[in-house]
């Protein structure tokens, strides 16, 4: 399947990615992970998204999310992501080379989901010793905290 | 991995359903898609849900959204889904037997996305002739119409 004309600036994006992060927040004790994230399209104006996290120790699940990176034409992108915690979000934002900045364009939670008002989000892939890795930071404010950096993972891609 | 007890009430939806489907609406022409979904868990107190579409006659990809159907205990829900045409839907709703009526908290759109201002969803399973079979439909209030109805599909559940 061609990949669509609008995604080829996101094309380093699509495949398998593994790897380890961390997470931080004011209100809960800092945790390790291991992460598998996957872009794949079907030949239409966007990728795929597909996130799963485990307990770096205990290999427990821990979070997941989805979504879809829609590709409008001249590196411009919307993300739309669910969450299991019952959090949604609309990002919009631009292809810079190998860096994808977005910018939250709004975020809603269901009537018994954590409160969370604000979202940042940014990927990028570099190539670190002849493989490609994908980083991405996410902060957020949430539970009546301030914007603050909340994830940081960086994943290798998968053959 | 054991079921959440939350997810309990949810069980019959569990694995993967293959069928057909017809969609209308005022605004376009009349089609028909072959369609596969999966209710999948992890032992948390959710389901996740994947469906995709493709074209009837030509096989070639159509729709596909992603999400999650929260468990909240005493058969009621939060269902959080994602579309790649920039559409994110909130629900909530209850079990009531094998169905599954949900009511629109809120859906919200990206910029350039299609406007969308109602959603209406529910789900059943029944058994048909010793197979299980999943029935949907959904109505929406899009592009200046009123609430229409839009698809009704059946599925049958894979072994």
């Amino acid at each position: 399947m061609d990949l669509h004309p609008h995604c080829e600036p996101l094309a380093y994006l699509l495949g398998t990615w593994t790897g380890a992060g961390v997470g931080d927040y004011p209100t809960i004790d800092r945790f390790a992970y291991t992460e598998e994230v996957t872009f794949g399209h079907v030949g239409k104006p966007f990728l795929a998204y597909n996130q799963r996290t485990r307990h770096a120790d205990t290999g427990q699940p821990l979070h997941a999310e989805a979504g879809y990176l829609r590709a409008l034409g001249e590196n411009q992108v919307e993300l739309v992501i669910v969450q299991p915690s019952g959090i949604v979000e609309l990002h919009h934002g631009e292809v810079r080379g190998q860096t994808l900045a977005l910018e939250l364009d709004a975020v809603h939670v269901t009537p018994t989901a954590k409160s969370v008002t604000d979202v940042q989000r940014e990927f990028r892939v570099a190539s670190v010793d002849d493989r490609l890795v994908l980083s991405y930071d996410m902060s957020m404010a949430a539970v009546g905290q301030p914007m603050t950096h909340h994830l940081h993972a960086e994943l290798t891609q998968q053959p």
